[in-house]
């Protein structure tokens, strides 16, 4: 019963394998060898997008923040929602990699709205100096509350940056969970929606620690390969971070576990509704959050149920408290069932 | 053959094991698993520093940039020798990660001595705020030319860097091999020979992408974590990481893999000198540089040995070229014997 | 009638002559004579900080982002109004001079209060790595909108960001225009009220450009005179920024333009007032915000009124616009008439 | 007997004329002002590129800095001679600005030879990402020792430069002093000699604080007025910095000053030398540095001459003592024989 986030389950076993397999003989280090060549050609294919620049890293963090740096200047702005990861999460990545540029909080909600956007565009950008210059917009799909941008969604929005001087990001730590939901392909949710440089995650969905960054424009990508060295992103023995990502790619294996993960997230809200428990986000991908009385966290928690709660502003018994429930890829029905189990018992 | 570098190998099966054996159940990510903590305990024990702070890390850019990120400001200077690989191979890891501190060559060589350090010391800082403050002493052990500090010359420049308001950092890409020549604890060559923070390699050693950095005086950590995170170094399934370090650390794995390649080296060298071949560095650890006139380099070459040399600067066929070997854990006696009679066959 | 910006007036004519006086013989550069001497002295003493450090800088922007990128890390989180100068006026200066902190904006308006700091203090800051980690509140008197903090307000506020582990920074682009309405000593407006650095502002109240920086405790300073240097901003015919401070200190000039400048904008308003325009901000200093419709702004512009207004969103003539007015020390009675007697004609 | 700086003299009456005369009406700040206006069009017209960007700014290490970090990206290198003041005496400014770039020095002299840089070049950058990619060639004239590139030299350095991928950056401090030794304009001293962008600097030359940085290719310029911004050097009275400029360029003052300053100095290093006192540099310019024994020094400076010397290192009253001699504009015939008879006396 862990749902505390999909960075806490175990490496799928065809990922496993695939370093295991890669683990012989002697390749150049610094992605000079076979498995890059092989993983950047397979993620190529994988986005339709043969002329793309595609590097990998460790880390979903720095693969975002490189990506920004690279396509934004330090007095340029980066619109994102007030929820954003790269804004509230990640302790300052973008500014440190990009020098110094802003995150400019489009809204408070997980989805910038094309009004939102246009209302942050107008108060920060004025064309004078003492404001920042515009750099671009960062999406991120699924959302941090877990919800998906619809490919028009996306697309407007792109649009609209582009219309007015921005670049599109996508943080696609979720990638996968959206794609499968919105049942579209990775190139439809990315440059054929206007995306210019996309983050494709594999550590919250099966890997060990593998990010892909594709700048479907290879122009945009100069000075990115310098970035990534002097930052440390560059892993010596890179064959084993493309090892990762040709097992997660083989036979579509980053769209059957996410599909997973969503079916059981699907699972899990259908079990709620029907207690009556009040779900507070659209439950598209494998993440959700949901509120109850205090006393049903404490009697889930004691059970075993692991998740993030707000309980810390809340003292009474039955005060409502809000909880996020994440559903990794290998969780099963009966884990979804015993915790509704428990819950039942619990009301 | 493969003499290009050690980071081109294998992961040694102990440590692809213990990721193995960690791939179970789930764990909170970046750090708050078990995993970690007995990582972490475990390089404390090693290095005979209960109140050490230890962070894991990807890769060693990052760990020896993120450690003199935390003990030198941006307006500080960094002493390193001029071939030290912070100064010449990461592409200004320390100078992005600091926020501008200078990295100060002391020598052309790759052992600094204190003469030099002292004439460094005093052409570049006059007390004025025109020249960088002190910050910090960079030492390398195994040195990038394949030579060793001796735990006397690592004291005598530690004290002297002390004494002038440096604190001093030991970058360890190569520390097994050194600890391994010089027969001495981990604690002996880093504080109790007075080094603040050293960082502990395991990647060129039989490791995949792990490296511990170790602040003996915890209060010198402060900020680190913060630094690590907006760096994208603080990995979310950091579990694989302390994996790595749990394997390479049981039954003393580190120094038994660098025993083997400072043995496969020495094996090496005595080959190489018994052909006549001159070696141009001290030849105690796992790295060496020799000269032979191009046709030979020609030859071992065009028999499949994978080394680097400095040929781009010789057209004529009995040029003296420079060549570097470097011996990975994995290296056999008969792998160095092939490569002799080939050397031998080439004469 | 210019009231565009008090930055857009004459210097003072005993400033100029100071400057002028200073002009003869040979010192030493970069703050080693004695006219910096004496300024600094003066600073002391107007502050009642014996044991202060004092810094002259052409400019407030600078001032500011040293200031607080000397008491902040580049982790850490700066906490201020949605409106301060530093966050939307300055092109991203303190993210650039320390190293991508976070301004975090904690209310819309101009004027933060304990409640609003309380919830950013606890949406922002977990103790997790993954949030910036806190640094400073920083409060800017007289405000952006022309309101003035009471010597309460900023002791309230010291002692919450002091209880909360920030340090506290005063933007004094018009700390003379705050402290004339306060009728309150610099040292009450500062250390004594918890301010632990200050900028008191010399270019917007009848200096060329000068400003100062004041570090109460001489140890939160550490660092500030290489990051001065390295920035640009340690003049090296530095006589000049000490001579106009002279000149503003003699005889407590600054503080009669400021109030010369507060008593014309009282004026103004009551002359606003009296023809039933609206005010929109508390009107204690030298700036104020009002709005009326669109065809009176064009009318008072037609007539050589220069100050700047939001008529870009408005198209109808009778609109209501916000405009901007400013009343620099420079300005006489008969300034003031002369712009109601225009308003008059256009109402 | 003043020769320890040429920052340290007053600034010239025409200059502080053109200060007084524009100290009067309101203009808008930041530039938006005639006389800024004014200066801009005549810098223009003085370096004979209608087409050049024109910034001003207080002072000669932002103006380089802001320059360098506008053509260089952060994992890019300067190449620069060893003595280069950014390198050696700025603290870290182009660092700064830029986000860490490396400064790489050519060589241990102050003027860069095309062998040394040809050798620089091949050392630093192999194409690899370890290594900092190219950015751009930094050459300083008058250069740190006092010595001139003629225009032939910079002809053939500025050839290398851009045939190799850098683009050409002057350090103008003494812009004027090396024109009026070369008897060249100012366009042939910087365009037509291949140099991309120059600081023409008025601070040491009988302005107050005022340079001027020229990009002769507009486009180079781009978000230098950000950076300007956001670094704190766009003063807000912006017409005080262009009355300066239109003081010092007014019936060409800048370079009557400059040869004034080249001929005392030449006055003064015939009579050094008529005393049979060694000169070690070219004397082209307005600044020498000559030895004598440590004695000669301490009669002199007990006499009231002041100038830098290397007596730290120096203890016996027979050692040979190295010291600096710099002229200003300002000195007389008088100053120099005063100086000259000083010096009989001791010797």
């Amino acid at each position: 019963m862990f749902f505390a986030s999909d960075n806490s389950g175990t490496v799928h076993p065809q990922v496993m394998q695939a370093m295991a397999e890669a683990n012989t003989g002697y390749h150049h280090g610094y992605g000079n060898d076979p498995h890059t060549t092989a993983a950047r050609a397979a993620l190529r294919d994988l986005f339709e997008a043969p002329e793309a620049e595609v590097f990998l890293m460790p880390g979903g963090t720095a693969s975002n923040a490189l990506a920004l740096a690279t396509i934004v200047q330090p007095y340029q702005a980066v619109y994102c929602s007030g929820l954003a990861h790269i804004h509230v999460d990640e302790c300052g990545a973008p500014e440190f990699y990009s020098g110094g540029a802003k995150l400019v909080p489009v809204c408070k909600d997980d989805k910038i709205t094309p009004a939102a956007l246009s209302d942050a565009l107008s108060f920060w950008n004025t064309g004078d100096v003492h404001q920042f210059d515009r750099g671009a917009l960062s999406l991120t799909n699924t959302t941090e509350r877990g919800n998906v941008y619809t490919l028009d969604e996306i697309r407007a929005l792109a649009k609209q940056a582009h219309d007015n001087g921005l670049l599109v990001h996508l943080d696609g730590a979720r990638f996968a969970n959206a794609c499968a939901h919105l049942g579209c392909t990775p190139a439809e949710m990315t440059w054929k929606a206007g995306v210019d440089v996309a983050v494709f995650g594999g550590t919250k969905n099966g890997c060990m620690a593998v990010e892909a960054v594709i700048f479907f424009d290879p122009a945009r990508a100069q000075g990115l390969p310098f970035r990534r060295m002097r930052s440390g992103h560059l892993l010596s023995k890179h064959r084993y971070l493309a090892a990762q990502m040709n097992g997660y790619l083989r036979d579509g294996l980053w769209l059957t576990l996410a599909q997973s993960a969503n079916d059981r997230c699907a699972r899990l809200v259908a079990g709620l509704r029907a207690e009556g428990i009040e779900i507070l986000t659209q439950t598209p991908a494998n993440l959700i959050y949901f509120q109850a009385p205090r006393r049903i966290h404490d009697a889930l928690q004691a059970e075993g149920a692991m998740y993030y709660d707000m309980r810390a502003a809340h003292a009474g018994p039955d005060d409502m408290v809000r909880g996020r429930l994440v559903c990794d890829w290998n969780l099963t029905d009966a884990d979804i069932d015993c915790f509704l189990q428990k819950l039942k018992a619990a009301l």
